[in-house]
């Protein structure tokens, strides 16, 4: 008999199919028994009828546990009231391995067990489907970057000898004798690679040795950073307002039964159409501060500040233009206005603040190694990034987008942890 | 005038254009200057006419050197004898910085030279070319496994508490007072992920702080690693084999011009049709002994013995049940031959050696506790893991195939250092 998987299951309507999975739930109503198998891609319904109470797939169907592995097999029907549209009318029930006493029970639990029992949690249906919507969007930003707009990939190396923003928060290493730091950022070297490959991107965990125990830190994130050769800050702008619209347009099409069953409000991704809100800094602050922030300019946009703003607008909003001295030492002052660097940010709407930072890159030699030596950096490590500037600089632009925030963002689930499986938190390295 | 990629040319004919790029090479040839401009995306001869020697566009043309980058504008016109098939003629040449001394000549370079500047080296046209292949590869294998064989992507976290395989290889670092080793394989987590979703996969950097200075070793290196529930040993070769076929397949398919500026051997990828040779570790040693070999069952097979093995064929061979002692603690015994293990590795042909290693899970309870008892594992690390057999244990297998073997093999270079974009080698970690 042939072994197939629930979500492919409308193609055997009135075929016999084995399904192999785990018991969701069962339950009996008079000479029915009800037994929800899943497998990993669906739910199915599958029910047998007997007259009699002694019979082998009763029996085996009493043997079953919450989670016990099991195999099914059946005629699959069309059956509007089942769960899923479909239903298989048991001929056969194979236990695999009785689950005794499964941790995880429909009750409420909190947070610090279910986070013991990750390994666990990920197989319940609301888990499910955060994965599933975070696999979609780590999809989308592939094809919208490998074939919608045709970059090169460049994986960035993750042991890095130089730090790029301060070495306090970062994890360190030893690498043969030499200090080695787990990489923050890609940017560096992909700044290179756009120079060979004019289009390109890095897409990888990145790491931030931070003693903060927020709803939007993981030690560990993963992030997608593009950078391109010969944009300025406005084409960048619109690459990023590009990638996010294509994003959510893709998750709309191909995730609505799981952004249906996390109960997240459709109607707000829609708007999520370009062109964005874009303000300058300077118009931030005078929002924040008619928002009663006691704030003035040069100070930085925090957490709830970002909150504040990406509630007040019901698209992402981008910021721009942030004072010179808030932001890192490769980015391009605004020559109108050289207190100003050319950067923004992108705030996801709904008060989820910021999932994107970027910026046009500083091309000029002698102002790069000025930054650097003012930022007292060690300029034997920058070397090779000195060397950019120094054979065929050209105007540059990128940015980085972390994909856990957006994840949440996307999937309407309040903390980072849950959008990645298996988060790395402050202490927290288990399982 | 619009900004075009050299790689969309042949959409404009007849029409102005620019072209933002680098200069790869420059020739004169009387009253003609031929300009070879570079973008990332391919290279365009752009050609410029004068009787007379002194005008805009040939003093422009004499200011640049090697790698300077430059704008180029020009009617695009279909030319056979010119690369690529098409040629600018040239209206303008504005030079955005001018390279000097460019380091990298077409003269010959020893290795260690390029590698020091990598950063620059990216930009030479087989550098490119790898590249390009490499992004291919990795693009093929998600397109398998998300398109083709619907896998759900789950990342694995590269911060691990616990030793996979021992931890004198181990990069090890603090986390918060705990000590957290840098993730060799995220095996261990798509089990418990292959439990929720049935198909799996993980695709990330691992590391190896292994002392050893060999063409086909990296610290640091990326691998996908798919894991399925319910499948079995010979499930799971058949899986591999039809991927490795899949992704020779696309790279043939798509990046044949690639393949040939790397003068790479097309007749032997195209022989890269299942079914794959398949032997036992008991005749893989016999065939051995028979080439020469001083060796006996029990034996590890070597680089030096997978190189002679995978030259004997023209397609991938695969090995499979290995001596138990050999292999991780987590494998499958063979249940006719309890000193084997249900395992495979896949050699590429042409004296590449491994580029996949796979088994079968132990899916037992207490067998698994036993062999982790055995090696001396630390248990309380592994009760999550344990947990996987207690709470609807299945049977399950899963392999992992490493990126940059395989680029070596498909593009037919010789050392892996060449197959990433920044290698991480013994004691070098710059750029």
């Amino acid at each position: 008999m042939e072994w197939v998987y629930i979500e492919d299951i409308g193609k055997y309507v009135g075929k016999e199919v084995e399904i192999r999975g785990w018991v969701y739930n069962k339950r009996s109503s008079g000479r029915i028994r009800f037994l929800l198998v899943r497998d990993g891609t669906g739910i199915i319904q599958s029910t047998a009828y007997s007259k009699e109470k002694d019979n082998p797939i009763f029996r085996a169907f009493d043997e079953l546990t919450l989670e016990s592995s099991v195999i099914v097999r059946g005629m699959v029907k069309e059956e509007n009231r089942a769960p899923g549209g479909y239903e298989l009318e048991l001929s056969e029930i194979i236990p695999v391995q009785i689950a005794e006493d499964y941790p995880i029970t429909p009750k409420e639990h909190g947070v610090g067990f279910l986070m013991a029992h990750r390994h666990l949690w990920l197989r319940s249906s609301k888990q499910v489907a955060i994965m599933k919507i975070r696999h979609e969007i780590i999809r989308a930003i592939r094809d919208f970057l490998d074939i919608e707009k045709k970059f090169t990939l460049i994986d960035a190396p993750i042991l890095t000898p130089a730090a790029c923003e301060g070495t306090t928060t970062l994890f360190e290493t030893d690498y043969f004798g030499d200090k080695a730091y787990l990489s923050q950022s890609g940017q560096l070297y992909m700044e290179a690679a756009a120079m060979a490959h004019g289009k390109v991107y890095c897409f990888g965990p990145t790491f931030r040795a931070e003693k903060s125990k927020t709803r939007r830190h993981l030690m560990e994130f993963w992030m997608v950073e593009p950078e391109i050769a010969y944009y300025k800050l406005d084409d960048v702008i619109a690459l990023a307002e590009e990638m996010i619209e294509f994003i959510v347009m893709r998750v709309l099409e191909r995730r609505r039964k799981e952004l249906e069953r996390l109960e997240r409000d459709i109607n707000s991704l829609e708007k999520v159409k370009r062109p964005f809100v874009k303000i300058s800094y300077d118009e931030a602050i005078e929002l924040l501060k008619k928002e009663g922030f006691n704030m003035e300019w040069g100070d930085e946009i925090g957490g709830d500040e970002e909150t504040v703003l990406s509630k007040k607008f019901e698209k992402p909003v981008i910021v721009h233009r942030f004072p010179a001295l808030q932001k890192a030492f490769y980015m391009e002052p605004d020559p109108e206005r050289p207190e100003l660097s050319l950067s923004f940010d992108m705030l996801a709407p709904e008060g989820y603040g910021e999932i994107i930072g970027g910026s046009e890159r500083i091309s000029d030699y002698d102002l790069l190694l000025k930054r650097i030596r003012e930022n007292k950096l060690p300029e034997d490590a920058f070397k090779w990034y000195l060397d950019l500037r120094k054979y065929g600089s050209v105007p540059h632009s990128g940015f980085g987008l972390g994909i856990e925030r957006t994840v949440a963002w996307i999937t309407g689930v309040k903390h980072v942890r849950e959008t990645i499986p298996f988060p790395r938190l402050l202490y927290k390295i288990y399982p």
